[in-house]
C-alpha cells in the first residue's frame, strides 16, 4: 500500500469531515454523493414512518443554522464553526434565556473541558447545544439568546449500497455507518477506507460477491436489515469498519459466532501484520454488528477498529478531528481488510494426491537448492505442511495455522503444488 | 446477612462443642436434638447389623468415662476435660501398666505438642487415649492406671433428615458429618450452618426441594443412601458442607462430575463474592462426597469448606476450638449458599421474542437516562446481553458468566424484560 | 537400568561410529551385521529400480577410497580419517585442479571451523567433500588431485527387521534410521537402544507384537511401507527413535494424530521421570515419522530423540562424536522407551464391581495401618482414585493422568484390587 493511498483516503476524510450528518437529511445525502465520486453507490430513500422491525424509520431532521448570543448579539457559539455544536436531531428553539437556565441545554465535559463533546438525542424530543467546559465556564452571567433552526419533517432515510458481483452469489458484506457529524475517526474513517476498497475490487474477478453499505448507525442496518431478509441469507462473512485511522492498533472483534471463517481469517491478518493488534470476543455494545449479530439473523460478522470506542479520551469529542486520523493507518486498515477479504477469497479445502509416504519433491524440481535461503526454507516448509495436512478435513488457512505460516505463502506454494499435480481439489 | 446471624451460629456450634460425638451413640442422639431446637428433623435408627451395601451398621458405643491415674489417684487425663482424649470407638480398657507400655496406647503430635490429637479407631477394635505431647512427656515414669469405661452393643445408628418440599420433587441434597467429637470446625460449624439454613428455608415458597441429612460420615452416608436408592434418583444438586467456620478462604470442591449446575452456581458466587476463594476438582478423598460422588451414584453434589481438610495445623486438633471459628465466617458460609441456592432456584432458559435486530429499548423507557449512573450503565449492558445471547440455548447463569456480570442482575434485568415481553419462556 | 548397560550400549555405538554408512551399500550392512550380534534380524534386500510409491530404490554406492592430494603426494584430506569426509552418495572423480575451481567441491562450516560436516546428494548427481573450515584455509594455492574411487551399480537396498511376536497380532512399530555415517548420537544411538531392546523382548512374554525396524532413512521407510501395507493396518503404537545419547533432555515429538495412546504413555513416561523433558506436536518435517505420519497411513507414530535435530551444533558435523554420546543416557533413553511400552503393555479399563459407595477396605486389610508412610498414603490414594474412576470409561492410564500418580502404582494398585474381586475386566 503506498503512501499516495494513504493521501488520498486523508483527503476524502477531510472532505467528509464538515459535512453535519445525523440519521437523516441533508448531510447524510451529501456525504454519500460524495463517495459516490468513488464508487457507483444506488442511493436508497426509505420514507419516514416505515416500519422496520420493532422500530419507525423516523422523521428528517433539517438543520439551518444554530447559535447562543449573548445580549451584545455576539455569537459565543456558532454551528457553522462546528457541526458538534448542535445535539444531534435536537428541536428547534428560538428563547432568550438566563445563563443558568440555558446551562441545563448545555453539555460539556468538564474532565476535558477544551473540547466539544458529541451528543444526539435522536428518540426523545429535546434541544440542547454542545460546547468546551472552559468557553461556558468564560461565559458572564446574563441573558442569552438560544437559537436552533431546525426542523423534523416527513421525508426519509437515505443508505447507500455497492454491490460487487462475484462468480458466486455467495456475499461478504462491508459495513460504514455515517451518521456521525464532525468526528474524523468515528467514522468518515470507514467510509473512506470501504469506498477505496469498493473501488479498487471494481476491476477485479472475484469469488465471492462484495456488498458495501453505507448507512446511518442502527437505525440504518435496522431499516436494511428489514428490507433485504433474502439477501441476509446469502451473507457468509462480514466486516463492520469504523474508527480505523487512529494511531493505535488494530483491534478486531469476534462476531458472535466467534469461529467464523471472518474471525479465524482476521485473526491470522493481525498476527502476522500487526503482533500488537488485539483481539476481543463479540459484545453486544458496539456499532452495527448489534444489528448483524442478533439471534434472529446471527450473521458472520465482526467489527475492525483500531482504537476500541470508548476507551480513548478523543472518542466522541472535538478532539477526533482530522489530526486524530493519520494517512499511514488509513491505508493500513485499508491492507489489513483486503489481507482477510484475500483469505477469504483463496482459502479451500484440497488433498494430497500422493497420500502415502511424501512424493519425491526433488525429482520434480520443487526443492530449494542446498544453502541458507531463509524464503527457501519456509516453502520448503510449507510443501511438506500442505502435503501432510491435505487430507480433506482442513482448509489452507486451517494449514496456514497449523504451520504457523502466513496464508500468503500456504496459499502460493499450494498453488505450485495444484499445478504439479500433487494437490486436488478435495 | 447480619452480625446477629454470625453470633447466634456461633452460639450453636458452642452447644454442640463439648458433646463426645461418635458414628453412633448418645452424643449423636444429643447433638441431634440440639438441632432440632431450629429445625424439625426426623431421627431415624437403624439397627446395628444391617447390612448397607458392602458396609454393616456397627454396633453402638456407649462411653461413661475415662482417665489415667497415676498412682497416687491422681487422673493425668481426664475425659471430662475434652472428648477427644479418647480415641473414638476405643476398646474397653482397665489395667495398671508402667507408662513405657502405656505409651504404645496414646496418640500425640511431637511436631505441636501442645495440642491434642483426634483419632478414631472404628473398625479395628483396639483401645487408646490422645493427649499433648508436652503432657505426656511431663509424666514421670512409674505405674499408671488406664481405665476406659465403654462398651460396644446392640444398639442403632442415628441420623437426622428434614425436607422441605418445594414446587417440584426435584431435590437439592445438603449434608453435614455430624460425628467428630469436639471439634468445632469438623464438623460442628457445618451442622450450624446447615440447621439456620433449613430454619429460613421453613417460610419460603421454592421452586425445587430441599433435603437436609445430618449423619455420621462415611457409615452415615453410605446408610442413608442404601436405604434412599429412589430418593437418591431425583436429587439434581447437592452440597457436603464442613469446615465452614475458620478464617480461611472458602474453598469449594467441584462434583465428580465438575459442570454440574450447583459446580456453575459455586464458582459464579464465590467469583463475585469471594475473589480469593479457591476451586479445585473432585478428588476421591475427602468428606461424603466420596459417597455420593461414587460411581455407582455419580451424584452432582460438591463441597463447601473454608481451609481444606488436613492443609491447616489446627485440623483434627483440640486447636480446632470455639476461638477457630469465626462468628462472621460462619454466616459467610450459610450466605455463600444461599446464594448459590438462589441461582438453582431462578436458573431458566428465556428466549428473545424481538430477535431480529435489537427491540426499541427507548420507546419502551428501558434505557436509563443519559448520563454517568453505573448501576444504569451494567443493567443496560445486562439488558443487551440477554436480549443478544437469548435464544434458547443459554441459561441465565450461562448468560451472566458470558457477560462478567453477577447472576443478580442478570436475572432481576431478565425479569424486567420479561414483564415487558421481550424475553418469553423458552 | 545399570551402568554395566550404559556401558554397553556405548560401546555398540563406538563399534558402529566408523563404518561409512549410505542409504545403501556395504556400510549400510556391515552395520546391520554388527546389531545381529544381539537381536537376530531379517536381512531384506530390495533390487536398484524397485518403485515404491513415487519413489525407486536408488543404485547402490559403492566407495573404496576418496582423498585429496597435493602436487607433492601428500594426502590433505582423507576418506579414511573420516566418513564424512565423502558426500554422502557422492559421483565419481579422478581430477587434477587449482584450489580455487576444487574449493567449489568443497563444503565447510565457517561458522564452526574446526569440525567436518556432513552432507548428502543422493538424488542429484554431483561430486563433493567436506572438511574443517580451517584445514581448508590452511591449504596453499596451487594444483590438487580429487579423488573419489566410487562408484553406482545396481544392486539393493537393504534393511533389517525382527518381529517378537506377543500374544496378539497388534503391533508396535520401533524404528531407528542407519544411513548416516560417522555420526555417533545421529543415528548409532537409537541403533544400539533398539537393538538391546529387541535383545531384551526376546525372554518376554507380551501382550503386544513388536517390530523392530532398522532402514536408511526416508527411502528406507518409504520401501518398507511400500511392501508392507497390510502390515502398517496392524501399528497400533509406534515410535522412531534417534539421537538419543547426547546429555541433553529427553524430547518426544508427537505423532500426527496427537492423542494417539504412544503420545499419552511418552507424555506421562516423561512428565514423572525427566521433568525437563520437551513435548512437542507434530511437525512434518523430521526423521521417518514424515512416511509413517503421512496422511494416507497416519500411523500413531511419534519420535524420541534428546536434543532435536538442528538445534544443537554438534548436529550433522564431526562434534557428533563418541564423546558427544554418555552411556549413561543411552541407557536411560532405553529406560524411558520401556517404561512407555510397559504402559501400553498393561493399560486397559477396569471396572469397579462395588460402584455404589466405596467398598469396605479396611475389613479386606487393604487400608494402609495408621501413621506417616508416605507409601502407603499413595498406595491408598490410588485405590480411592481408582474406585471412584474405573466406571469404564477411562483406561489406567486416564486414572493415573487424573490423579497426576505414576502409572506404576495405579497398575500395581489396580492389580490388587483386582486380585480381590473389587475391579473387574469392564
Amino acid at each position: 500500500m503506498t503512501a499516495e493511498t494513504g493521501a488520498a483516503l486523508h483527503a476524502l476524510v477531510a472532505g467528509l469531515y464538515p459535512i453535519c450528518r445525523s440519521i437523516t437529511g441533508d448531510g447524510l445525502r451529501r456525504s454519500l454523493d460524495m463517495l459516490r465520486r468513488h464508487v457507483p453507490l444506488a442511493i436508497h430513500e426509505v420514507p419516514s414512518g416505515t416500519a422496520v422491525f420493532d422500530w419507525t424509520v423516523p422523521r428528517e431532521w433539517r438543520i439551518r443554522d444554530a447559535f447562543i448570543e449573548d445580549s451584545a448579539g455576539r455569537r459565543v457559539l456558532d454551528f457553522r464553526a462546528s457541526s458538534l455544536h448542535v445535539v444531534s436531531y435536537s428541536a428547534a428553539v428560538d428563547a432568550v434565556l438566563p445563563l443558568a437556565e440555558l446551562r441545563r441545554h448545555i453539555h460539556t465535559l468538564p474532565a476535558q473541558p477544551s473540547v466539544i463533546p458529541y451528543r444526539t438525542s435522536y428518540y426523545a424530543e429535546a434541544w440542547g447545544f454542545c460546547m468546551a467546559h472552559d468557553a461556558l465556564e468564560a461565559l458572564p452571567e446574563g441573558l442569552y439568546r438560544a437559537r436552533i433552526d431546525a426542523e423534523h419533517l416527513d421525508g426519509s432515510l437515505t443508505y447507500g449500497e455497492y454491490l460487487h458481483r462475484g462468480e458466486t452469489e455467495e456475499e461478504v458484506l462491508l459495513s460504514a455507518h455515517c451518521c456521525h457529524p464532525s468526528l474524523a475517526n468515528d467514522n468518515c474513517s470507514g467510509m473512506a477506507v470501504l469506498a477505496f476498497l469498493a473501488a479498487r475490487m471494481a476491476g477485479r474477478r472475484t469469488r465471492l460477491s462484495y456488498r458495501f453499505l453505507f448507512a446511518p448507525g442502527t437505525i440504518g442496518a435496522i431499516t436494511w436489515l428489514a428490507r433485504n431478509r433474502e439477501t441476509a441469507l446469502r451473507i457468509r462473512h462480514g466486516l463492520v469498519v469504523a474508527g480505523v485511522g487512529d494511531a493505535g492498533a488494530a483491534t478486531y472483534k469476534r462476531s458472535r459466532r466467534g469461529d467464523a471463517p471472518i474471525d479465524a481469517a482476521m485473526a491470522h491478518v493481525l498476527q502476522h501484520a500487526e503482533p500488537s493488534a488485539r483481539l476481543r470476543d463479540f459484545s453486544p455494545y458496539g456499532y452495527d454488528e448489534r444489528q448483524f449479530c442478533s439471534p434472529g439473523f446471527d450473521l458472520p460478522v465482526g467489527l475492525l477498529q483500531r482504537s476500541p470506542y470508548g476507551e480513548f479520551p478523543e472518542y466522541h469529542t472535538s478532539a477526533d478531528d482530522l489530526d486524530f486520523v493519520r494517512p499511514e493507518k488509513l491505508a493500513a486498515s485499508l491492507a489489513l481488510i483486503e489481507n482477510a477479504l484475500s483469505i477469504l477469497e483463496q482459502d479451500r479445502h484440497l488433498r494430497n494426491a500422493f497420500p502415502f509416504c511424501e512424493p519425491q519433491l526433488g525429482r520434480r524440481g520443487l526443492y530449494a537448492a542446498l544453502g541458507g535461503d531463509p524464503d527457501a526454507a519456509r516453502r520448503n516448509l510449507a510443501m511438506l505442511w500442505l502435503l501432510n495436512q491435505a487430507d480433506g478435513s482442513r482448509s489452507l488457512l486451517d494449514i496456514a495455522e497449523r504451520a504457523a505460516l502466513p496464508f500468503a505463502t500456504i496459499a502460493a506454494t499450494a498453488a505450485v503444488l495444484e499445478r504439479e499435480g500433487l494437490l486436488v481439489p478435495d
